[in-house]
């Protein structure tokens, strides 16, 4: 058996059966092994970044980590995007980059570069693979690693002749339930958790802050318990991995992406309880406004990290601060009417919250265009809502893709902004490959109207044509029909409400992908 | 006057006026700034590594570096590959990477990351500006060590405080004509040159190895003097960044990809005379192969280094060896007759050798498809051949851009694979918007061609229908008449021969760019 084989039977071993993948010659050999081990799908991108977003999207679902097959250090440059946004997102990913063989190394051939050093950007466990017989064994370490707490990005260098060698072992069941049942992680210290319990109990003004793992089940509506029961505000950090909403569920605002609106959620508060998401900042810094959103004279309170057994303290928490099971509100029924007339940002994000199947899962990169997309869909059906976690844009479609092989029995929505779209448009085709149930929804305005916004906010007064014009996306326009065509997925345009309301509905009734192209004036 | 105004203004007083960027927030204050710089051309591109590719195509047609201008580290990450190639092609190019405000670095926001980290893969000059007042000596540092000799990447990391700060101070032009004559380099050690002169004298087999800066100008042909005067064998590297060919120019052959052939071209050779080409070795290992492609018993000399002042050595080397000016035969005309019948790679190459405008530029990413294009095109007026220098595919159409912004009135011929052309397919956009007269040829042959062939030569005997699934591009089918559409480019398909050479014909007549869509079987 050789490295390859026992690697990829290790890892389905251990749970780990999809691998996304854009290889090349120096992973032949694993894509080769792939007949040897049925059980293991190789799902293909035309592009790495569509790879590693993908496997994010797929981990944001499943809680498990897939494995990511990428072609020596440029193959991880390319992807390395989504693998930043999936490192804020906690989100556990095996990243196997294959090298060069280690006896090729000292020739410095074209391909050659310092892969590891480019890992590290985004991945915390860094590990070279030397010898075809600890290879399975390197695997297991790497995934032990990706699962965390907190999940993060585990990146194993496979160089070519480790994976062609002859003397491959399968490495045990080392950790048992490893796919599915990782390590709890830590429990806070208990002197933290009182003196949160103490805030929320003091009656003084106070906001509960959720992000991660608390963002979904039995954590966040414990989570919401607490507020209510404290009497304490309730946010959603701003670009959550993964939020469960709709109805029946509790409701949460996220924290709003601008500051100024930010700082009027939190204005007042005098405790912050954070429970796995980190103390709010501004997203950028502007000039002259501070960078740090947490009040003047408010103590943070920092419970549950990344790091830590966030259902043992959330439990605990709740515990000590008397919160009562129950006394969050449910979010109750109620859809907006379906729009008419113009078709704008704000009457797509209605027609969405109308028309959005039950269990849907949301993947929104629609930057300006989505900012009303919360509002028209909290009364829906229970859905997922899965954020641009890092700032790279370029990750909607391919979580997209990842979260419906994650789970293909739900529809999956793509809300997707015209300019982020195009870092990552390949993603398209491998939709069309694996026939998965997604809707993508592309919110034409024809300019970067996120920059627009910027560009003032930054305190650049009176930009010139120069200026505006590298902002601008409508010379020559871009026909999101064509370049959907082209990869294999069917798509239409919708010029008006009415046509986008019919369009939408249509898309998700016909499985397989679609995309409609939404023509929009710039919210802004 | 703000660090963002000082710093471009610098640039311009240096020769350098080409920006390609793809900017975000923390960049605003230089994209605001081109309108106090209007001689700073912007050139906008949809994806970083578009404006990374684009700026090493730039670099080999202008000899003088452009400035990229990316977008924290994910910008960087995206535009990482295309910097590999433009490292091994030597080509000078000036990364400026936005960051975070400095005040803004410890609230570890969601798009902070170690930029250097990710840089130092492809730049061997990194420098982060802390400071306004020098930002604009910091640019000056950083062309001097783009430029070289070696030709390299120099990463420039900019802070959006330091570049909207006030207190920007242009720097003087403190190394004269910087932009257009950078420092010449090293002479290269006078026993070396005397040993290899020697080598040449001796009657012996011997080969002279060209690469680099010995590809085009007075220094092609000096080498091909050198080579003909003394009976060695003449070769271009495998890959290089430009390479001089056509009628009236000496013929040169490339060193061949598969290590089989490049073994059979340097057989019985008792010295390889290397002028600014590095020892050739095989682009990946295979097993039980050799990596190194010299022969056994034969002495290379290291005559001409990246480092070195390549004209000066090669002057010296050649009075040395005596080396008789002209001796070199010419390239004299002779093309090939228009194909006819059915649509192969072979066709479509012999119809560009057909049909090449004379100074023509051609960026060459046909993978197998385009083995036949150099035989094909030796007896065209004279033209430059931009290669895939550092492995790293998803170059071609991006190099093709930025050779034609820096050589308006030339007309460039992209050869492109379809698998390689949709890692930046975004290039054809920024064509359009541009208006640059580039013509594109797609060889659609459905499948990552090279790979299947790899999927022998690594030694995967009866590869299964789950590894050839890998490596298959027609589930779906890509049309990339569709996708060319999309980004505003006109674009046409040929199924026949006659169908291409009209296609062809029509495209290097007319303004601006387009595209061939060439179905063709694979080749191999």
């Amino acid at each position: 058996m050789n490295g390859a084989h026992a690697l990829i039977r290790t890892l389905v071993d251990h749970g780990i059966d999809t691998c996304f993948m854009n290889p090349g010659t120096s992973e032949m050999h694993f894509v080769a092994a792939l007949d040897d081990v049925p059980e293991m799908r190789g799902v293909l991108a035309l592009f790495e970044g569509v790879a590693t977003g993908a496997a994010d999207g797929y981990a944001r679902m499943s809680g498990r980590p897939a494995a990511v097959l990428l072609h020596l250090g440029p193959g991880l440059g390319n992807g390395l995007a989504n693998l930043h946004n999936a490192r804020r997102a906690h989100s556990p990913v095996l990243a196997i980059v294959g090298d060069h063989a280690i006896s090729h190394r000292r020739h410095d051939a074209p391909l050659q570069s310092d892969i590891t050093s480019a890992a590290c950007n985004v991945s915390p466990w860094v590990w070279t693979s030397e010898d075809t017989a600890t290879l399975g064994a390197d695997a297991v370490e790497a995934l032990i690693a990706a699962h965390g707490p907190p999940g993060a990005v585990a990146t194993l260098v496979l160089p070519a002749d480790v994976s062609w060698g002859e003397g491959g072992v399968v490495a045990p069941l080392s950790v048992e339930g490893l796919g599915t049942a990782p390590s709890p992680g830590l429990m806070p210290d208990i002197a933290v958790l009182e003196a949160a319990a103490a805030a929320l109990r003091s009656g003084e003004p106070a906001a509960v802050l959720i992000g991660g793992r608390v963002c979904s089940g039995p954590l966040l509506e414990a989570a919401a318990d607490l507020a209510a029961t404290s009497g304490a505000r309730l946010f959603a950090e701003t670009f959550p991995a993964r939020l469960e909403r709709g109805v029946g569920r509790v409701p949460v605002d996220r924290l709003a992406y601008l500051a100024e609106f930010a700082a009027m959620q939190l204005d007042g508060i005098r405790h912050l309880v954070l429970l796995d998401a980190p103390s709010p900042v501004s997203f950028f810094a502007y000039p002259g406004k501070a960078s740090d959103l947490v009040p003047e004279g408010c103590t943070v309170h920092t419970t549950v990290t990344p790091h830590d057994d966030a259902a043992q303290a959330v439990a605990a928490l709740a515990e000590l601060a008397g919160a009562r099971p129950g006394a969050a509100p449910r979010q109750t029924g109620g859809r907006p009417d379906l729009p008419s007339g113009a078709l704008t940002a704000q009457a797509v994000c209605q027609a969405v919250g109308a028309l959005l199947p039950d269990g849907a899962i949301v993947s929104d990169e629609g930057a300006t265009s989505t900012l009303f997309a919360p509002g028209s869909t909290s009364g829906a059906g229970p859905h997922d809502w899965l954020t641009l976690t890092g700032g790279a844009i370029g990750q909607g479609l391919p979580v997209a893709l990842g979260a419906a092989v994650a789970a293909p029995d739900r529809r999956v929505v793509a809300l997707e902004a015209d300019g982020s779209a195009l870092y990552t448009f390949q993603a398209l085709w491998t939709m069309a490959r694996e026939g998965v149930d997604v809707t993508t929804v592309i919110f034409n305005n024809r300019s970067y109207a996120v920059l627009n916004m910027e560009l003032d906010r930054v305190g650049v007064e009176g930009a010139g044509p120069r200026a505006r014009d590298m902002l601008d996306l409508s010379r020559p326009d871009l026909d999101f029909v064509s370049l959907a065509s082209g990869l294999g997925v069917p798509a239409t345009r919708a010029d008006t409400a009415e046509g986008f309301n019919e369009a939408l509905g249509r898309a998700l009734a016909t499985p397989g992908p679609s995309l409609i192209e939404a023509m929009v004036p710039p919210l802004l």
